[in-house]
């Protein structure tokens, strides 16, 4: 298991996840990977310079096995001696009040509750156990949905006090170990319904893949992820400096010159005119033919577009995106 | 049809693949996107200022039913008044010949043929039947083999005289045109073996892509491509300027200044790098490790590395590449 830990290490010390002094906070669910990423930061901690804040267990009781797997994390916080702190929030009522769907609700309430247990107990840094799996599974979900434009960059190593240090080992991998040491885990029922897209994903498409490709494809998808991870990181930079350098703002929305914007890289300018849509129209789902609109009347193909919350015009050189009331 | 038609016309005029008095030479194969292509471009021809100098056929007699195809390509022409040129080439010889697998001599005899047909019959471009499909699955090959560094852009809707005007339209579409107009055409046996990757990824793996979806996930993919390609296209264009500013070639490799070469963004530094490695060690396939292993001498994780055909170190500020006798 040597290469499982060196492997983790590499991830911690290449993003830079655990500055000396660092108090983690793990999230445990009680499923293989966040068991196995508890072990294996307890076994690190002493030589890599920092220090494990305590556990947090998310029970939403959505499932039928949610109480015995709280006991599970529980019984594991006792015998490693640390503090856990679980959340009993109410899905349904939180989703109705914030009016969300119970997916998204349940995901907004996890991470708002890890980040208000991070503070309690005094952590900086909350890692989860997103594997090289996650990672495959979420590029190959962002590809199907046609995410193209925000990027099929998938999950990061680190977002913000969010870290995710197993993200370059494989589910596999981490199975093996435990069962080497021992260990046991709780299986999540619901990882079998195939009727979620995710789970469809990883039961069905990624062993299609792996027997095309003749070997575990996880890798090679990871590591695209990475590489475009990193590409779309620095255009979006680029764009964001050039988008302040040549956007006029007002109350009516935002304006370029023609050909300043015509000038532009291909691959910045269509991220400055997706920056420009979001801000004008204050869309969230910015789509790539709204931005193509854009494109069009920016080289005289089109004379101007109504787009669902913004009208595009080109008026005396100048490429007008207006925000509707 | 009229949806068909509209959006070849768009992909033909938008990266202005038939400049006008364009002469095209069509490979058709026999199956359903070749067929649907040569019927498309003699209908768009009149009006898209360019016209059909005929047809080419390659009949390796590599299958059962090579010599059926041949003669199905051969009333097409007759009935539409099309020259056609058939190559007859052994491929098995000449993958002897260029020490060839059977499928690369393949590709290599049918590209080398169609341009040698189109100096005949003075065509300045050449259209393949290319579809959205063949992109998406071209994507998901690359993917799979791990090809994130070199690009994930698939097929380009142009690369010199060869030009996909179908790129943006689904085999499907075609396939419902084609018996609309009470056409027919020639299936290739092979295409349902499974032991092919290709084949793999189109009948199983898409398939499952769509369930997950629950929709038709190859205009995503196909979509995704297209965004990469347009990113990783001026990406390598960038490191190929800074390459030419910042790299010392002699005899024995290539030389940079460490601090010049960590100044650069990571995706083109990444791209700089793997021009050098190509340069230096006359590799085809350089893989991400070998530039890792250049990136981590540069960032002082590491003080050298032996790859295949390069010795990598630091010298006095300097990253030396030095090519292997």
């Amino acid at each position: 298991m040597n290469a499982l830990f060196q492997q983790v290490r590499r991830t911690i010390r290449r993003h830079g996840l655990c500055p000396p002094g660092t108090r983690l906070l793990i999230a445990l669910s009680g499923g293989s990977d966040s068991v196995a990423l508890t072990l294996i930061l307890r076994e690190l901690a002493p030589n890599g310079g920092f220090s494990l804040a305590g556990l947090a267990h998310v029970n939403h009781r959505l499932r039928p096995t949610a109480d015995r797997d709280e006991q599970f994390c529980r019984a594991l916080a006792d015998r490693f001696e640390l503090p856990i702190v679980v959340s009993h929030l109410d899905v349904a009522a939180y989703a109705a009040t914030e009016r969300l769907g119970t997916e998204e609700a349940a995901r907004r309430a996890r991470y708002a509750f890890l980040h208000r247990c991070a503070a309690d107990l005094n952590a900086d840094r909350i890692a989860t156990g997103h594997t090289r799996d996650d990672q495959a599974e979420t590029f190959l979900l962002k590809l199907i949905r046609g995410a193209g434009l925000t990027g099929l960059g998938g999950i990061y190593p680190r977002r913000g006090a969010l870290i995710r240090p197993l993200l370059d080992v494989s589910r596999a991998d981490l199975r093996e170990y435990l069962k080497a040491r021992g260990e046991s885990w709780m299986d999540d029922e619901t990882n079998s319904d195939l009727t979620n897209p995710r789970n469809r994903i990883r039961h069905r498409v990624i062993p299609e893949l792996d027997a095309s490709y003749g070997g575990v494809v996880s890798a090679s998808i990871a590591r695209a992820a990475g590489l475009a991870r990193d590409d779309g990181t620095w255009l979006y930079s680029l764009a964001d400096r050039r988008y302040g350098e040549l956007a006029s703002t007002d109350a009516a929305g935002v304006t370029f010159s023609a050909d300043e914007l015509s000038a532009e890289p291909e691959p910045v300018r269509r991220r400055i005119l997706l920056k420009a849509l979001r801000e004008v129209a204050n869309m969230r789902e910015v789509a790539l033919e709204h931005v193509e609109a854009a494109a069009d009347i920016l080289n005289g193909t089109s004379a101007g577009a109504d787009l669902p919350a913004a009208r595009l015009e080109l008026q005396r050189g100048k490429l007008v995106l207006l925000r509707k009331r």
